[in-house]
């Protein structure tokens, strides 16, 4: 590192910093974005603070907006009467990767954690609240990840949402697509087999 | 994708264009560096454009620099009369850390690669040739990589740099330390077999 010239020992540094890229790779990238591809790392650097600049979140779902509301709530073909509760905007884009979903979305910023620091008073709670009293929402999907964290949250949130008069669910749990039984764990097995459907009579 | 802000898009794509990084990759990255750590973001963006700005290369050895020369030919210390040949910067660190070598370096920026459209005339080799003139080079060592382009690189260079006085050697070709003499390719064990060395008599 040290025959390097500062600048590129710094660059190298900064791309340690993000997630899974470690000493090894960010030399690499590094190295090619300097040796080899340089139009690439200056339209790399203006987009960077292009979107330092410009992205902010949905004052109503706090998904990513660059207005003041993002473009699932700016479109008028979606359902307002149901409502998905995520953890994080990455989890709004898998469910949209579907394509079969037409509700809108909230998302929360986190799940209920007390051992990382992270309570309810952390998460956009009681802007779900608000978005409860205001709007006319007939069914609140918890799409929470099946973990203890996320687990835990759901519960909390149903107890929260319960006697109002809307429908409450959260997403299946089973054996993932394409997945082998032999190889799953054994509370996967457990969710499939209390949680099994009648199969359709043909 | 849809869903994004443009901005985010654009950066998406941008970070698909690096080596190794895929769009699930990309997707994680931008999403770290919008949703979390927006001080990565500009440091990273500012970062990238002075390197564009400042970094060049040695005009001495082709290796990177933010001078006319490179920090390892500026160094008093190092053996004017040993240089090592290699075929792009990256070498030069993996040599370097290695931190026993205290000559100097000459960097080709290829190797020759006929089916890659990569000539002779695309390599620093008129810039070597200029230094074997100039300098007092006492040995050449010639460390590119065994690979079939490397080796017929060698040879080329071998052949244009005889008759001069000038000691050429190359890299030792065995088996790699801590590898399994088991799953070794049989060229390597071949090698081995052939550069094998007298064992000191205790």
């Amino acid at each position: 590192m040290l025959s390097l010239p500062a600048s590129l020992q710094k660059l190298i540094r900064e791309l340690t910093k993000l997630p899974s890229i470690g000493e090894k790779s960010a030399t690499r990238l590094a190295y090619h974005l300097v040796g080899g591809d340089r139009e690439l790392a200056q339209s790399l650097s203006a987009s960077l603070s292009e979107v330092v600049e410009q992205i902010k979140y949905c004052k109503r779902c706090f998904y990513f907006a660059d207005e003041d509301n993002c473009r699932i709530c700016n479109k008028t073909d979606r359902d307002d009467g149901l409502l998905c509760v995520v953890e994080k905007p990455a989890d709004v884009m898998a469910i949209e990767r579907m394509g079969e979903y037409r509700g809108l979305y909230h998302v929360l910023h986190g799940v209920w954690a007390p051992l990382r620091g992270k309570g309810p008073e952390q998460l956009k709670l009681k802007e779900l609240l608000e978005r409860v009293e205001k709007e006319k929402i007939k069914e609140i999907i918890m799409a929470l990840s099946p973990t203890v964290e996320g687990d835990a949250t759901s519960l909390y949130l149903a107890e929260l949402l319960s006697n109002r008069g809307i429908i409450l669910s959260r997403l299946a749990q089973g054996l993932p697509k394409g997945g082998e039984l032999e190889y799953a764990d054994d509370l996967t097995i457990t969710r499939a087999f209390f949680g099994r459907n009648i199969f359709p009579a043909s």
